[in-house]
């Protein structure tokens, strides 16, 4: 390394591009280049400079992108000709984000490594639907995971959750939906309040709300998909009604 | 109502100006009014309007400050003299944030409400420390709770929670640190990792880390104290050495 080269990860939120925070657009303007990923609203590379390399690594299902592997091995090349190395990704780097492996790599070889939160989808996503993820005397916590651990199995956890108060947050969970429904039937939540919203915080937003008996026969009816995000828990109940709606709605 | 009057509920983040969202800054340039917490940056209410009336309600233990119900009375009260009300809260309003509350109060005459997410700190303090909430391999899941519930009792979650593979993240639960971590010793998870920070993402940043079966003599001896964010899992190992240190960090 000619220079002191630093890598900073930043959170871009959850799709709406307002909801970037004020760090992350600071972080953008000093970039000299910006590795973005596929769930990012293009409008936020206009906050780069002019002379900023915009570099698209992925990784969305069926679209050209790198591996996990190949974006590390890109930072630590990266490192020799620029001076500061944005890693733009959606939500929040350290949840679901593979950060840490970013982090190792760019250590590696002496870079200085920043952090700038951002706003994880598992969060904004029901918020942007008024339901809250705990609420005084409803749900006093909540469990954020994904629907199958690295192997691809449903994961243990799903059964603890099961059988506690927490509000249940499954992100990229509906390859997985009657698996994880039948575990809650099996600890008698049929009634349990379920709401389904898929691509949260944009203007594609469509949602639907029902029970655990009844959401995977509804999922099915309106085609509901990836990237979206579950939400189980009496949470739902008290912003929505159970009706079976399905409402279109415009972000806010 | 003489006109349409709208609640927007601002999430101002974790305690660093700069991790409020373009759209909560959009907010505060609105806003007529701004009802603010205890633990937001003085700094956010510059971007207010100078003909903007920024109004303290608190709440922060020993000061003084209105309770929930005296907000939720203020807000209805207010929607006949002002525009566009903004409800500036530290974190998330959505995470242990009383939002639900607040929503109904204003519906109840008729007020329009919006919500603008926030980074929370359950989220952000980890993250400002390099811990990743979920790592590949090691952790599939977080689990974010308070310390007690509404009676002051600890939650039978806990118990489930010590049984999980998730990542834990507690909040306002240092009066309760013994109990909890007694939990995690009788499910055998004494050389689990735990790190406590306290007054995250701020200036006074103060990091301790050990595990289970020593977190809480060494958090007796360098008075850790809320507020402050316990983290139990593998994780905090992946970014710290568990030789009991403690550092003072400047915030990023």
């Amino acid at each position: 390394m000619t220079q002191q080269s630093t890598l900073i990860l930043v959170g871009a939120g959850p799709g709406d591009p307002d909801l970037i925070t004020v760090k992350g657009i600071k972080a953008l303007k000093e970039a000299d280049i910006v590795l973005y990923d596929a769930l990012i609203d293009p409008e936020l590379l206009y906050y780069c400079k002019k002379a900023c390399i915009k570099q698209y690594v992925g990784k969305r299902a069926g679209q050209h992108s790198l591996t996990q592997k190949e974006i590390c091995n890109l930072i630590i090349k990266l490192s020799n000709k620029y001076k500061i190395i944005v890693r733009l990704k959606g939500g929040d780097s350290f949840v679901f984000g593979r950060a840490t492996e970013e982090i190792e790599a760019a250590r590696s070889v002496g870079m200085e490594v920043k952090v700038v939160q951002g706003i994880s989808s598992a969060l904004a996503v029901p918020a942007s639907a008024f339901i809250p993820l705990t609420s005084r005397g409803i749900s006093q916590s909540f469990w954020v995971a994904t629907g199958t651990t690295k192997d691809g199995k449903l994961s243990k956890d799903i059964y603890l959750a099961a059988q506690s108060t927490a509000t249940i947050v499954l992100l990229m969970a509906m390859n997985h939906l009657p698996e994880i429904m039948s575990v809650f039937l099996n600890y008698n939540r049929g009634n349990t309040p379920v709401a389904i919203i898929q691509e949260g915080c944009t203007g594609r937003q469509k949602m639907i709300c029902a029970d655990v008996n009844n959401i995977c026969r509804l999922a099915e009816e309106h085609q509901m998909s990836n990237p979206s995000v579950v939400i189980i828990g009496d949470v739902v109940l008290s912003q929505q009604e159970l009706s079976g709606i399905v409402s279109l709605k415009q972000a806010i």
